[in-house]
């Protein structure tokens, strides 16, 4: 059956116009919609679901990890940002402000949390009295808010939703094996949840978060070869303990400073599946995060026998923790597996009179664009299993991909040749702040973090002895 | 084994000053503390564990009763909230008002969100087409705020969790069954998982929600026969639609007003689990919300087996899907059951080298203060079944003690009595809002619901014929 071309039309082309191919994809999958306050948006429940999926899954992993959650408020007294001088210069300019509240003015404006270093510790200091208390291991989930002049949604808006970890340790060492943990931990469900696969590595001084020692990211290569920080994890020394009074007494009966750890991904995960495996017919959401990950869609489903055979295969499909939707509105098979196909679920079963008389059930897997058929005997372990294996080749897919379009350059001209292609750009960096700056200046690229592992012999821009490999590319 | 009294007496007396006890036992438990911003709270892991009990039982009744959920922005411009009269009157003098962002002053001061019905307004006139379309069934898990002069952790505070439901339908009547509908998932809920008993009806006009045009309650009574008001659920008629222009085009050709609806609970259930179950001793929590349903102390840890032996049953437990702890730490056994007792949790197992040997553990029940033995053999399904008694009888025994708290009054002087007797007063009244503000003005009660199915003769007040039969109590 040919695909209606009418939905196919209404997204702009992927290639030569990704910009506005993304704005069509997430408004008409119905993933989110503008608010009414510039620069945020409304998740709406088909873009919600994918992030309760996502929560479920990261939340599993930080219980696993000794992580509890707890939750601080969200007014933070403007006083406290001050109190770490690079964190107050860092988001100070993007802070929302409560001036007014219960019909008064009131006696110190209050921000809106731009992320919560600052509150966590002022009560850590409280909570926190000898080694016996330590570590200190708790995650929130909250919605945060930073003014941006330029949003697009899930990437970039006012108010986003997340999760923060704050940690607490006696040593740097436990400190900076968490900061690496949780990073491996981010990387581990990024391509195993979200089949993204991801380069981690420390951040430059010029990059790295507002108070931190070392700030270490996640990069996701997308569709267009521009990088999106899908993740970080903070090393925060005793920046914070010293602002915020965090001491301890120490099994040696001294009182010392505490080491302590932030790190953080949103909803711009979001951005980075849509991204990152959307095609022109738009959404393609692998089945781990899926809000529905399989389909169901009658073939002349006025003929006897078919819709309950629908319904049977769906309560089939359920019992075996599959999340179903079976289809039977009045649009036509061939409406419904455009619709469906926009809104990226993995798997479409199609059963028709003529299939459920074979015992089968025609299938199409949206990743590959591939059609294929299934006995009906067994078919919930087949399905599962065809689930689990469109998870791996959707990471296999996006690895090919990314891989294809890592390459070395030498020089400012390699560089710029490299990202204006769509590349992540591998080269050298002497460590100065003029030839990170020249960089972006030239190329619009920034330095996403380490190669690690990697060495280089001199830096691609002044040639002077390199001491970094850094990869260079644009980035959301 | 004699119970060390340390604790018990670092908790004032529950009878003569209860409010002291309740601030001693939120503090002392660490479900919550003060936050620097007057007014506001943290939830810490034990208190937010039982939230997120709470938030999954509540989340599997709202999508079995076909709702979603979505996330919709904070911040609310001012000039929605003035679309509805009587919306901003109640809600204008507590708001906190963001009028700075971004380093800037906003056009138009931003309010962030007391409740959403006016951005969810917004939202719903623009998605809202046609009656195939409806209904519309979404829910908010979200933080608000609301600008309290006194406040109390749970109970009132500036910032709290909750959730919102707000729902669209094509007539009066399906508004109103969704609207009671939710009511009785509330009362179910609160019944089955908190083990409190609620009293559900309609409010007063006085006391409903400001815009709605019915609201229906539930109220608890907590040890000091106060009432709480621990969820609300709203009929909006076409009140919100008309402010909001919620249209949709009917079958008829016809276009038509929606109808809405919004419920809502808060992490004030917190309070009231606190307030109707605990006891001198500190908190007893139902175990469907329990962040720990089992402690487990050894006793005479040092001696051989009895470590492995409580690691064993642990795990054993665990995997029955119980949550358990095992208290293996330094401090005495004694010094543990006061512990764990303080803290509610609703079953406690001891296990020493005599029990290990006679095969059976020492069991003690938070709810009824009461010891007993289980046989180790088969040990995960009769702790199970404990706790499904101990969930119930939790209930029961609430239940009992509210029942012989509900009096009658046919007199002022009578509700007087009543309430300061720390009842709940059912008694008649006429239905003007004079008599109703006597009452208050004399008693400090209020009207909290009509009860249902009950009439009476006379208004307690004037004594002219009552149009409903009213349960008045102090409330918090």
């Amino acid at each position: 059956m040919a695909n209606d071309s009418r939905f196919v039309n209404q997204i702009a082309d992927i290639e030569s116009d990704f910009p506005q191919w993304y704005t069509d994809v997430v408004l008409k999958t119905k993933l989110v919609d503008y608010g009414p306050v510039k620069g945020t948006m409304v998740i709406r429940p088909y873009g919600y679901a994918i992030w309760e999926n996502i929560q479920r899954e990261l939340d599993r992993r930080f219980r696993a990890t000794g992580h509890e959650n707890a939750y601080f408020p969200m007014l933070i007294p403007m006083s406290f940002l001050s109190k770490e001088k690079e964190h107050v210069e860092g988001f100070a300019p993007e802070v929302a402000v409560v001036t007014h509240a219960g019909g008064e003015e009131l006696a110190e404006p209050l921000v809106v949390r731009p992320t919560s270093e600052t509150i966590i510790g002022n009560m850590y200091s409280k909570w926190l009295q000898s080694y016996r208390d330590l570590p200190i291991l708790i995650n929130q989930w909250a919605n945060v808010m930073r003014w941006e002049k330029t949003t697009r949604p899930f990437l970039r808006t006012s108010e986003f939703l997340w999760q923060e970890g704050h940690t607490v340790h006696a040593t740097e060492e436990e400190a900076e094996e968490e900061t690496k943990k949780m990073l491996g931990v981010y990387k581990e469900f990024a391509e195993n949840c979200l089949a993204i696969p991801v380069i981690t590595g420390k951040k430059t001084e010029k990059e790295k978060f507002a108070g931190a020692v070392a700030t270490y990211g996640m990069e996701a290569m997308m569709h267009d070869g521009k990088s999106l920080q899908a993740g970080t994890s903070h090393y925060l020394g005793q920046n914070f303990a010293k602002a915020f009074d965090i001491k301890f007494l120490d099994k040696d009966g001294a009182l010392k400073y505490a080491y302590t750890t932030s790190w953080g991904v949103s909803t711009r995960l979001i951005g980075a599946i849509i991204m990152a495996h959307g095609d022109q017919r738009g959404l393609a959401l692998p089945p781990v995060v899926a809000p529905v990950q399989v389909v169901i869609v009658p073939i002349a489903a006025k003929k006897a026998g078919v819709t309950e055979k629908c319904v049977q295969v769906k309560q089939l499909l359920e019992e075996a923790g599959i999340r179903v939707k079976l289809d039977d509105s009045d649009n036509s098979p061939g409406w419904k597996f455009n619709e469906w196909e926009m809104k990226g679920v993995p798997l479409r079963i199609e059963l028709g009179p003529r299939d459920i008389e074979a015992g089968k059930a025609m299938t199409f897997r949206r990743d590959k664009l591939e059609k294929g058929e299934l006995p009906l005997e067994g078919l919930a372990d087949s399905v599962k299993q065809l689930l689990d294996t469109i998870q791996k080749d959707m990471l296999d897919a996006a690895r090919e991909r990314r891989d294809k379009r890592i390459v070395y350059a030498s020089d400012m001209a390699g560089i710029l040749k490299g990202v204006e292609g769509g590349n992540f750009v591998k080269a050298g960096w002497c460590g100065c702040r003029e030839c990170e700056d020249r960089i972006k200046a030239e190329t619009a690229a920034t330095a996403r973090v380490y190669a690690e592992g990697e060495t280089a012999e001199k830096c691609a821009v002044c040639g002077k002895p390199a001491k970094h490999m850094v990869i260079f590319a644009r980035a959301y």
